[in-house]
């Protein structure tokens, strides 16, 4: 009998990252293709008093409200509401699992078949899924250095296009690595107001910045902002925490659709979360170290790829999260071909494709300078520019 | 401006029983109305234990593979496979957050707007809540003492209804508490194979029998059976871990959903999962002291609530699981109004009405006998009198 599964399964394919995660298993690959933390910026021991400590309670380990831990949502709304410069209540946050959830739920509540989703290219290719499953008819506005062109997008808007949804990745975009201006965030609140649609802003990174803080919020701005955080980079991705917080009435719609998606989280990974995340002292020192290591290692990929492909190559201007974008001035490449001949000498990078909307991203590849130490990101770009050759020659 | 949500939206109500669980922070109000497992059997010192075991492996916190741990996988398709008494690889294992998950993804994977779905009546409200939103054309067939009535489904079937999906509580139904008798499991499957709609088992009680393992689950008849599961009944709700097993090409698809719907589960409860699970010995034991305590709460129960209305409520048959329905013969009551007397009295349930879909069940209300001890259970029967009393004279 044949398998005949929803129409929302056709137009979805396997994210090329959650694949590539299979690569990373091969010992002798280093991967900075997914956009994983090192586990040794992950405090354990931390994690390990915190759930000691929570088991002393029983409602540790039973099932909890479907929005999350009371006092994570307390500790999530003061802390998300000091960066938007207004008070947030408990009611105004809900806890998913992950910020992916978040995103998952979001496309649930907000959107019906054909409905127009605005998105920024090169696209996070999580947020492309999630979007491909709701059907949605997707469009995209090119990034630059300073983040989405909201010029581009207001003339999609004048042009009539009528997005219900547009979202952006403003802190340390993945992958672009840009950080979206502050005159932008305004300018793209007022369209939100304007036109009536909702921004979906998703900030996992926004805590990683070397240097400076990222400008306030484009929730900072505008009602019809819903802003998307997560524990994973800063604490731990096995917490499976992320947030959403914004408009009472979304959240009350998130809330009624995650009853049927999955009841409610783990009351003991959001007791553990909760009191990492208000032990500000302790949360301080933590980032603070995180951004030191982070920058640092970010300053090496960069070094090491700027020796190995010179004039070859343009790369991103990192200065926070994860990600480096890496462009080829020689647009006849395709970097997912050059992927097996990188895999076979011991590197895997994501490729630019599978950050497209419409766009021809192949001469671009997306690097993760989180995962491995600055000596290891320099071999695996000496190994980049060896299969590069090996690819130019073949 | 107005506030316009997905279509799916529109049929969605929220879960009365969720809705329930704020009562429960009453400490006056004895509630037997969640499902919830009394945090007193769930294994916390042991939980503290494997998460501190867990925590020495990096990778415990890390991300993890979208259909779940290797080694959890392992275990469970070693274990579902002894019950279904055929191999399963791992391959044919996801591995979710909570059984609910399970339900979510596959309606998604499987099920179009207005397509038909079979369920039981009563039905579980988490499945009614799930394809609901996945807008789906809810068809009922009775349960009675033997669960489902295939024969009202086959008279369906032969009347020309196309269902996609039938979904069936087969062990220890929630609301209903019966068990689906072996000869119509072999029925059902039977059916499925002849006119080609996947059957989803969803099994998260089947452990939690009192006397004598249920019959052999209805996968065991047939490869379009999706059977569901559960760590929260036996283990803890917090860890979320629920799965699924069955047909390699639909867990294909479930994973593929899942990517963008949360990405993965937790590592650590992952691990922690599959340490308790994998230890047989102590497993065993565990599992024979919950049968022996909700058993022992079972009967207490359903003595006290024959001590408490005689004649004039009929109970399910209890034999495992974690709920009791019982039906008043004075059918012009309707349990969501006895609802509120019942509060004032500082005693909880589920009316019957949360679990129709075309019946009229005002006359019945579901117990959960596993959340108290069986002394405050007879007290709050005692209490349920009290408000039928003061109910009917109102």
């Amino acid at each position: 009998m044949p398998h005949t599964f929803s129409r929302r399964m056709d137009g979805l394919r396997s994210s090329a990252i959650r694949d590539l995660l299979t690569l990373t298993a091969r010992p002798d690959v280093v991967s900075l293709a997914g956009g994983l933390p090192d586990p040794e910026f992950i405090p354990r021991e931390r994690i390990r008093k915190e759930a000691e400590c929570a088991l002393a309670d029983p409602a540790s380990v039973q099932y909890g409200e479907t929005t999350g831990l009371r006092r994570l949502r307390d500790v999530l709304a003061a802390r998300e509401g000091a960066r938007i410069g207004r008070a947030l209540d408990p009611g105004q946050v809900v806890v998913t699992h992950g910020s992916q959830q978040a995103l998952s739920l979001l496309a649930q509540v907000l959107l019906d078949p054909a409905d127009i989703v605005v998105v920024e290219e090169p696209a996070y290719t999580g947020a492309l899924q999630v979007f491909r499953a709701a059907q949605a008819d997707i469009r995209a506005v090119p990034l630059d250095r300073d983040g989405m062109d909201t010029t581009a997008l207001q003339e999609l808007l004048e042009a009539g296009v009528r997005p219900t949804v547009v979202h952006t990745v403003s802190n340390f975009h993945n992958p672009r690595g840009v950080v979206l201006a502050a005159d932008r965030r305004e300018r793209l609140a007022a369209l939100a107001d304007r036109y009536g649609f909702w921004v979906i802003e998703d900030d996992p990174y926004g805590e990683l910045f070397f240097d400076a803080p990222p400008p306030p919020p484009v929730a900072t701005f505008s009602d019809r902002v819903i802003r998307l955080s997560s524990a994973s980079k800063i604490l731990a991705p096995a917490l499976r925490v992320g947030w959403l917080h914004g408009d009472r009435a979304v959240c009350e719609a998130v809330e009624l659709l995650k009853q049927g998606a999955d009841l409610c989280g783990s009351s003991l990974t959001h007791q553990i979360t909760a009191a990492m995340l208000s032990d500000e002292a302790w949360l301080a020192l933590h980032l603070d170290t995180l951004r030191t290591r982070y920058g640092a290692r970010s300053r090496a990929l960069t070094a090491a790829t700027t020796t190995t492909f010179g004039n070859a190559a343009t790369l991103s201007d990192v200065k926070g999260g994860m990600f480096c974008w890496v462009e080829f001035t020689d647009d006849t490449i395709d970097t997912a071909d050059l992927l097996p001949t990188a895999v076979e000498h011991g590197v895997a990078f994501v490729p630019g494709s599978a950050f497209g909307v419409g766009a021809d991203l192949g001469a671009a590849l997306r690097l993760c300078f989180a995962t491995c130490p600055e000596d290891v990101l320099a071999g695996a770009c000496e190994r980049l520019g060896s299969a590069y050759l090996a690819h130019a020659q073949s």
